[in-house]
């Protein structure tokens, strides 16, 4: 039957306008994340898929972004994107075509002193894109986080008699991967976390919450050394991995209504053998 | 190495003022849904958690909130909530316990011609409260849906030569089930979607796309006649099961950039053998 | 023209069920605020607006809504919102009409120390409804506001050898005045500052953070504290004023990925002369 | 007393690592929009303001970027961001200041045929940065405008008996002006509107709607339509005032639970006398 209704995506376009992106965003789609210790994660992405339209297309075909995502369902997962975009591109015969997701992931967090566990929920972020020129199919990932922490400020230290102002803070990592490289997600957390004057619990009794009172009291931090420690961190941890990283720092200031921010974007030189 | 540091929140408040609630809120935690097919759905849900603080006490335990959700750890389901909270009764020896969280759930949805199958998500809710008294302990539920729809103007049908605006629209649906009762979220989506003009699809190929354009001008509704339809199919379909119910319809005009809105709240009567 | 257009809502509805509420939300308007100081602040509300609709009418008319509101055009103020209200019932012939809107406003902020002037913003809210039943007019009023200030943790600063955690924390105050009595939100906005650890400042030079490190460290609040706090100041300052309130404290906790919260509702007890 | 204090941002950091942006955000600011009929609105921004950090540097002074802004305080304009970045590369001795913001404004608008006037809600967005390189500064500016409007789907009409599915829909404009060209919000807004189905209104009589419902269901407007409309209005209309522009177009699909997408990113060719 839809075969006999006309296609009006299939006529041609004279406005001679090539479009950059055409697709489908703000979809909601159930996802594993395979996990660095083995196990998987179900979760929840909100993602968007678009492909590039040449001029001469009068448009793209909206339910084949479904279709290609829906032969994965209930087994989406990071992994499959590459799969979708290449089906993409084949069936919406289209040269370019990218996909970016969002989704939370929960890890086990142990608190520092008294070994209570909790599960802590962390924001990722996957994108990924294929752009094919004559037979070269070239590909571009990218990874992230967005890790909350503590941040304690140094001059507030430094200046007052008692006490120091500390908030919590939001990281954000992204790096761009070479070729296949796998990185993962729980090692940008542990990244993220370092950096901080102290990570964040979901738990945490008195003995804990001594522990990471005076931990972020011993390691202030100002935005500006937090993205610092993460650029290095970042160049050391992950050298040789990675071409490209930006990561920021957002304060969510305790003294004032607005907030402190930092932000590095940077090439990662090849220091090859 | 607890029992040594002080207990500050142990103490007693002489400001003589009960407060109503007091606990945790914006806590993300994973949850499970059992569906009414019998499978399980892996999801993310936002919870709060709060008990009552009597004025002789200066303030709550915020661990143990914590503590009380993570004995449900990798298995928290709605129906573990009714637990949660008499332990969280018991632990912070409160008169008054309340839960409510808010999670998304995916179900199979059918091309309504061409049989295509996808995933559609819809929103749900659940909330609980535990209040004792003497030796009799009250316990109050709420179930709930949050599904968008099609729906189609009557009066831009009536009055236009050709077409009709239309636009998506958010349905609200809580109910107040008595005693055990189990109200299934996929029933409450069904009425939902029954009250609307049109459900929405997340695949539709073009014979499915004539049926839903068609469908949706042939079932045109007003806001107000969306509710009165959730009002009546929620009395006839319920009837027996709940004691209250809240429903509201809100319209993104496709041709305002404000939305219209209707919401009926009612208990129900109870209508007895 | 529009008289020779059959009118859809102006028919009769069979499906007996009276409306709660009908209208417009989501709406943005210009705002004029008249502040305690006799200036006026202009801003952007986000307002919603609605009528009872009675079981025989089939709907009510959208487009009037907008048409009362525009009587006010750039001139609309709260004190506006009596009006508008009695013209909503008229015109739409209904019992009820209700209106609420939030807002932002601006007042100058001197910091503690160096005397730097800067603006701080705080979000205010503003609702009315008005009820007839036979010849008589019932309207209640609703007063708010949501101010952000710092909090800093006791528990925290009692167990720990150096420093203390704190944040940003909301607090949230709505009143209900009695008669025509007006509530500046000046005045709220005051009793939530005092009700904190230390108030947020926009501009603050060293000798200001210094001095806000160590306020907020020598007035060290819980959740609990800021509630009964903004109670006890409430009851004593607004007495005779109003005949409920409601309070709430929110800490973005900065140890924690989630919120510690209270809140208090309460009646106020008259104690006339 | 504040020069007695110690200033840890004013020593040298090691680490090597320049910082391409810090500053604060999440700002909220009163503005003055000068409008092209020569009448001021007065809203409320939302901003950030950033400068780059260089590697022997520890950081920034974040209580000077509010004294900079407050030295416009309530007489705020798009048109005084350019002095606000001189001071802030002065007073912060750095080669590059940055600052963004968006704002509602709101017009005057009257409905196509009984003439009712409302007043609808606009989003804007205005950013500039400053860099100087020896003794030259360059500076580029961004003028932008969000705008609702309706589009109606060329498929859903083209194959359907009875009816089109249309919905709101988002329209993002972003242009880069050359040298000190002036862009009026209300042109892009303009543009914006010619390009979609219909645009908006905030009061529509039943004549008004029949109207505004036949011309979407005339103008039917996939979301590829709306980038290529946007395209050749922008190379047209503003041809020789900008180098740069971004569009896209957002349907909130009234069939679907997500959104249709598409966006157009292109350097204006020259094409001079």
């Amino acid at each position: 039957l839809t075969d006999k209704l006309p296609d009006l995506q299939a006529g041609t376009d004279h406005r001679g306008i090539d479009i950059d992106k055409v697709g489908v965003t703000n979809v909601r789609y159930p996802l594993q994340i395979p996990l660095k210790d083995g196990e998987n994660f179900y979760t929840v992405a909100n993602l968007s898929m678009t492909v590039r339209v040449r001029h001469v297309e009068i448009g793209t075909h909206m339910s084949r972004f479904m279709q290609c995502l829906n032969s994965t369902a209930w087994k989406f997962t990071p992994y499959s994107v590459h799969q979708v975009l290449s089906d993409l591109r084949e069936r919406l015969k289209s040269s370019y075509a990218h996909i970016k997701m969002e989704f939370p992931i929960f890890l086990d967090r142990i608190a520092p002193v008294s070994g209570e566990i909790g599960i802590m929920d962390y924001d990722c972020y996957y994108e990924e894109e294929q752009c094919t020129d004559d037979d070269q199919t070239l590909s571009l990932r990218v990874t992230g986080v967005k890790v909350n922490v503590t941040t304690l400020c140094p001059c507030s230290k430094h200046i007052s008699d008692r006490g120091a102002h500390n908030q919590r803070s939001e990281i954000l990592i992204r790096v761009w991967p070479i070729g296949d490289e796998i990185v993962w997600f729980e090692d940008l957390i542990e990244i993220a976390e370092a950096a901080a004057s102290c990570p964040l619990y979901p738990v945490l009794k008195r003995t804990d919450e001594k522990y990471v009172t005076e931990k972020a009291y011993d390691n202030p931090r100002f935005v500006e050394d937090v993205v610092r420690e993460l650029a290095l961190n970042i160049e050391e941890r992950l050298q040789g991995q990675i071409v490209m990283y930006f990561v920021s720092s957002t304060n969510r200031e305790s003294i004032h209504n607005h907030d402190a921010y930092a932000e590095i974007c940077r090439l990662v030189e090849y220091k090859g053998s």
